[in-house]
């Protein structure tokens, strides 16, 4: 990347001549010195081409790296003139002005040019050509311009980083486990009458269905996590659009989240065409429902560990209260997925044990060795599962919409393990297609206590850390590997399940839908009782 | 209410004199029988005012009153000519046109011009006057027709009751019972940290608070529900806006909802212009989101029991599935307020356990009288709580927008029983305003089985049932009457609380906020802990 442009300073009056002695040997200095500083690679500082001056101006043609940029290398420039000319002439800079500055890229690269400050964008010869408007002191001071050189940073390395988006790493698997069935959970239940769709991606559990997602997730409760010492927490569902920033989100998933807007009013006579439109056709529009509704500024809950960031915001730590380890089961996840919706494992609606924790760098590497540990057992030991763990490019990377250049396993530096368990209904364990992921458990590093400002009050370095358990998934996962035969369910899950008595099915005159339906949840309904 | 027009009757050739003659008849025959059929009162039937013969052709004055309506008539008297003149002469009707019609109505009423059929809507002398478009046969036959005369007399009789919306009658009340604190628990909770505001009526609960609300829902649920059969289920907590005109909310409390919003494309490089605005102005402008996403086509969870009774949709249910018993508390709830936001007592994001039942009408019944039973045991017995109930106006008439005009306790007919709690922090009992509803317990009629369209085998009348358990209010008419000190506390909730061990309260450098605060926490903190 290169930054070329003109900074014109107009100074308070007129130069005398040794002034204009003296600016020579400061751009000397400049160019040798100050402006190279702050990198090590003379590329990536900035450099003076030429200069021209006039009677009561400098004329400057610059061009930078990225290390020392055109604003950073504008503000020096002022800085060290004005201190040298007002100091022995008592001259000083009553204007800065960079012209025609220009962003010049390697590759193709598209940049909005709806971007403030942005004049035109062009590209020719595989280079991408950013023309910025001119540039005022106060421009150039601004966090706009870093972040604007930010984006265009990142824009380029992923164009060089080309589509490679998914990383993955194979850290850890089981042994192969006999195969017990071979058919899809998601038909069966659908079929059996367990579970209705409602809409897309969306379902009703009847009480048999949600008493087996209940007893797996107490299972996992008292086995995984309480023993580990996470307490619950209630965290909210909906969140203000500043949060999605802060996490990243809103930039980096906005394709696949819902949004959430607020009525325009709270006088419902407002609302009197509406309601009357809506009384008289039956139907409810929801273009003319637009009209009567804000903007949306809430976006619903995507990662469900936005709230443990938040509840932090500004607020500063003390080693008594280090680690924080909370998880929140207390409602759903909505994802929204164009494709691939898929019975209950892949759906728009979902509920997960969300586990979250904050600490120093060593607190939370720990934690998650030891909660990897943990699946590692309830996966193998308590449930029996085939299973498999991966390393994948840190999640909040691509949420976040930074690309990192490369991959390596570190398990000790911010990264996401991915837990995958084998569906034998989609084919052979040696595609990774058949494979599902029931749930993933990361290490941030500082992104979130950065973006939310929680410090420590010995400015110790804060991390934190979540760990998402997909309760459909893992259910689905174990119904595919052991079937709907209780006696094949790993002991411990079907004591779990027999804790209560079995909760009734739905069945009646046209539910389950058809006759296969009905018999097969007659036989499954029977085993349940045994 | 008044329906005049003009009746336009075309036939398919011209009429013969005998054919005048026996028109003639017929009119008499319709103004004093037939146009008469369907109500007692003269007055709510059909009136041919004056006609006129033509040569191909009968020009009627119609004057109607609400319950033979004019659309009603007109095509009686279509029916009528059509068979008799084809019989006698082989003539049909070839148009019919109703021109000019008007409905008058008492008093000043709004109805929305933008609704179709409607030409003009204007006052005078405390009369509203609809003027519609001229409407022809297919127009006569459609239900909007029907539904539009409904929304004006539903708009007319709303008008005459005027805004007497609050109708409530004491059923039973406690003893009163000594007062043992008369502090706000909200405050005490957000000083102490318990609770941290996120957002506009959203708050994040830490450990404590969590355990306090999940102790006082598992004692509920053992002492109310399960022994009374209800199994729990899983709702979804998003409802396409259909689920609400079925229900009626969209109507009703259109103004309460939190609406959302799908994103218009799966292709996140179609959102480029909105992130790289995101990333330069690290701002999340909700005017320029709201260009890359739909008009809103779901609402957010408001009574929680919709999606019971859209599971049941279009589905023929027998005796021996009847009655139907579950409850969810898979989510939260989303209702608007826009004043009166008061700590975690009245909130937009609240946790509810919904309970919902099935049955026929003596079953629906007879399940609400045994909840009653145990709730009045559990306010009094179990929480040993100063509590009253009261018989309200149906909470689904106001919800969906219709108002009945008179209310009379019949405990049999559909309708609502608020379950009301004592405040004392907000002044004496004698005073409405310091009572807090808690939940309430409601019995619909067919009210949803009807939009829904949920049938009985043999064609018997099946009622739904609905009862919220509002989480939060609970706990907090708990605290407010009995207080931070455990040793005050009801035994049996006391018992619930013991049952695991008191989780860590948030203690740091910074939070709780103030001194006050943090030594509020440490006193409680340690009650809790003896």
């Amino acid at each position: 990347m290169r930054i070329v442009g003109t900074l014109e300073i107009v100074f308070s009056k007129a130069l005398p001549m040794e002034a204009k002695d003296d600016i020579e040997k400061v751009i000397e200095y400049l160019n040798n010195d100050y402006l190279k500083k702050g990198t090590k690679d003379p590329n990536e500082a900035a450099n003076i081409e030429s200069f021209e001056i006039g009677e009561d101006r400098l004329i400057i043609k610059l061009n930078t790296g990225s290390k020392v940029r055109i604003d950073e290398a504008s503000l020096r420039i002022r800085n060290v003139l004005s201190s040298i000319l007002g100091r022995n002439y008592k001259i000083g800079v009553r204007n800065l002005k960079l012209t025609e500055p220009k962003i010049l890229l390697d590759g193709i690269i598209s940049v909005s040019i709806s971007l403030p400050f942005i004049k035109k964008v062009y590209s020719e010869e595989r280079r991408t050509i950013v023309e910025l408007n001119d540039l005022f002191e106060s421009d150039l001071k601004k966090p706009i311009f870093l972040r604007l050189l930010r984006l265009i940073e990142e824009k380029e390395k992923r164009y060089r980083w080309g589509g490679k988006a998914e990383h993955w790493i194979l850290l850890k698997n089981s042994s192969t486990k006999p195969v017990l069935f071979y058919e899809d959970p998601n038909k069966i239940l659908e079929e059996i009458g367990w579970i209705k769709r409602t809409s897309i991606g969306q379902w009703i559990y009847t009480p048999p269905l949600t008493h087996l997602l209940n007893s797996l997730k107490e299972l996992f409760l008292d086995e995984v996590i309480k023993p580990l010492g996470f307490e619950e927490a209630i965290f909210p569902k909906m969140y203000p659009l500043e949060v999605g920033l802060k996490t990243g989100h809103l930039k980096g998933v906005i394709n696949s989240m819902v949004f959430a807007s607020l009525p325009k009013s709270y006088n419902i006579s407002e609302f009197e065409p509406l309601i009357d439109y809506m009384t008289v056709m039956d139907e409810a529009p929801p273009k003319e429902l637009q009209k009567y509704v804000e903007p949306p500024s809430y976006f619903l809950c995507f990662a469900q560990c936005e709230p443990f960031y938040w509840f932090f915001e500004n607020e500063i730590l003390d080693d008594n209260l280090l680690p924080v380890k909370w998880y929140d089961m207390s409602g759903p996840s909505f994802r929204w997925e164009a494709g691939g919706i898929h019975g209950i494992e892949r759906i728009i609606e979902f509920h997960r044990i969300e586990v979250v924790w904050l600490g120093k760098p060593e607190q939370v590497i720990d934690i998650r060795n030891r909660l990897l540990e943990k699946y590692e057992y309830f996966l193998d030991k308590v449930l029996d599962l085939e299973w498999r763990l991966a390393w994948v490019t840190p999640w909040f990377y691509e949420h976040s919409g930074i690309v990192e250049e490369k991959i390596e396993i570190d398990i000790d530096r911010p990264g996401t393990v991915d837990i995958e368990v084998w569906l034998p209904y989609k084919g052979s364990r040696e595609e990774n297609k058949n494979w599902l992921e029931v749930g993933n458990i990361s290490i941030h590093g500082t992104k979130f206590t950065q973006s939310f400002r929680i410090k420590h009050n010995k400015d110790e370095t804060l991390w934190t850390g979540c760990s998402g358990f997909g309760s459909e998934r893992w259910l689905i996962a174990l119904l595919a590997q052991k079937g709907f035969d209780p006696s094949s369910w790993p002991k411990k899950y079907l004591e779990y399940v027999k804790r209560k008595p079995f909760p009734k099915s739905i069945s009646t005159i046209t539910y389950p839908k058809t006759k296969e339906g009905r018999e097969a949840l007659h036989q499954i309904d029977t085993k349940m009782r045994v």
